[in-house]
């Protein structure tokens, strides 16, 4: 018998139809090749000088800027979504609403090897990523236009990526993103309620019955979703409670490295090298949200952050287009027990 | 400069930055393919032994049920996303919330000919297949367990179909799904605001403006929403308020039949032959809904009914899967000025 379950962070509830996966059509494994093949890199060293000026990089002592020897390079994207100059402008049009695309569109290049994906790369590498999406947060969060800053990762050509060279993406919005309006909402009811976290609940639950679990250390715990909406569809949340990224300590940017990184690793191993997307919710912009008078004016410190990972297996149909809810056909039980059994090598 | 919309009906913003369709990558055709060709046909005629038994038949007078000689003909799905047998019995699971997956999942074989697809055929054989459309959804909103009957279609493998002869689907499910649930929500707070249908001012308002109108006839308009989440989206809207197709006229059936394959074909003219999802957005079960006390008990007559098309043409990544928002480098105009130029043959 299918199963629906009810998702209390997104509000949204998911089949899960294990009958489904006989098909083999329904899980294929999205290639993780990107085909530029042979072609010009522009993120590889050396090439500095055909992306825009750098923002920021991550370099050995006694380098400088535009030089080759770097280890984590920020650049903006130069096909930018949005626009850095100007004001948003909102106005009517009619029953509609628009404004102009400000907001920032960057590249951060993971590491000068064009072959080394965040699952081959040492901890001490992963680590200056991640060094570099706290930065890259912090920075952008000053800009009191932005009301929110998206980090995340697309690997392999049907998740979206254009060019092989390992890079994750970041983009500075003007207002906060539906997907995370809806999981402050969901945050903010449940503290009104309950006083308590919701995701801490989560975790105590998924930690206490442990069907679910990947993966825990004292700092972190990998999670297969309850509601999972696709087949290995992970979350990787602190076993503190914290509302952003940009308030990791030293220790926590280490530990979460290594945990990205093996989870990564992980998906890897057993179900060969994967498309996936990556996607770091973190609290909107607290510079601007408390002066708003109401509704989020407290919430922010209700979130608690959290990265989801979501390999590309299974293609997105009339159905789950037309409802806003999925059919997985993997019970997230059966993802963490392969998981957790997977050898990291 | 790129610009942000707002879809007052999904209460979604999208980024519609057409410097981006520069990248080839950003607009390639997603193939109408499908893996399958000189397989067996389990929806052909003469195999139809090979489908559970058919739960209702489009037929010429004379013929009988099982018979090859059927025009429409639809069957259960032999691996359905949820069960007709059983009852819900929704429970608490600590945190979540779950119960069991209970619904109907069909298909409609459109037609007997395995290479006709609805833009190829002829009106009298989308009159049919709307027929069935309807006849569906009026049966299965009989069952009191099913709150909503979503009728959609898979066109080709990027798109989710599995089959290539030409086919929709219908699921009914036990909840009404998200993205029904933001539109009624909308629908009905635009109605409170303003004692008008929401979808009454869009329309209006459309063909008004005309930029983005890519048909109009007395019964129905097609438009690129201004607010597309992809290129090339189009929503056929009846230009009469109505809330659900099971309430269609017989000249509707006939009208609607008409504007849909001559838009399916003004696409495939258009973009070769692309993969495309549609989804029939209808009211969800009055005769269920009503009952409930609170929020939804006025609110089915205040929608309008209307189909969604989206064509495959770009990858959905990280920065859609993390925000619920869009990144299209196809301006609706553009897609419109570009349809309507189209001529059909």
């Amino acid at each position: 018998m299918p199963e629906l379950r009810h998702d209390p962070i997104q509000k949204r509830w998911v089949i899960i139809a294990t009958e489904r996966s006989r098909r083999p059509s329904d899980l294929h494994v999205g290639s993780s090749a990107v085909g530029d093949a042979g072609a010009f890199c522009p993120f590889c060293p050396g090439n500095e000088s055909a992306t825009p000026p750098e923002i920021m990089a991550i370099r050995p002592p006694g380098s400088h800027a535009g030089a080759p020897d770097w280890k984590v390079r920020v650049v903006p994207n130069k096909f930018p979504a949005l626009r850095i100059e100007g004001s948003p402008d909102r106005e009517a049009a009619g029953v509609y609403d628009r404004m102009n695309g400000i907001g920032a569109h960057e590249v951060i290049v993971e590491t000068p090897e064009h072959g080394t994906s965040l699952a081959d790369m040492d901890y001490r590498g992963v680590e200056r990523v991640v060094q570099a999406y706290v930065a890259r947060q912090a920075d952008l969060l000053r800009d009191q236009r932005f009301k929110y800053v998206l980090v995340f990762k697309n690997h392999g050509e049907v998740a979206g990526a254009t060019l092989s060279h390992p890079h994750s993406q970041v983009i500075a919005t003007p207002v906060t993103p539906r997907t995370i309006s809806t999981e402050l909402t969901s945050a903010r009811e449940h503290y009104h309620l309950k006083e308590r976290c919701l995701f801490c609940d989560v975790l105590a639950q998924e930690l206490q019955a442990g069907a679910r679990v990947v993966w825990s250390d004292p700092m972190f715990a990998v999670i297969a979703p309850y509601a999972s909406r696709f087949p290995f569809e992970l979350m990787i949340l602190p076993r503190r409670h914290g509302h952003a990224i940009t308030a990791l300590t030293p220790e926590e940017v280490s530990g979460l490295a290594r945990v990205l990184r093996d989870t990564l690793r992980r998906l890897k191993i057993a179900l060969g090298d994967p498309a996936y997307n990556f996607m770091i919710h973190t609290a909107p912009n607290l510079d601007y949200e408390p002066r708003r008078v109401t509704f989020w004016q407290t919430i922010p410190w209700d979130f608690h952050w959290h990265i989801e990972i979501i390999p590309r297996l299974t293609q997105v149909a009339g159905f789950e287009w037309g409802t806003g809810f999925y059919i997985n056909p993997t019970a997230p039980e059966e993802a963490a027990m392969f998981l957790r059994g997977i050898e990291l090598r």
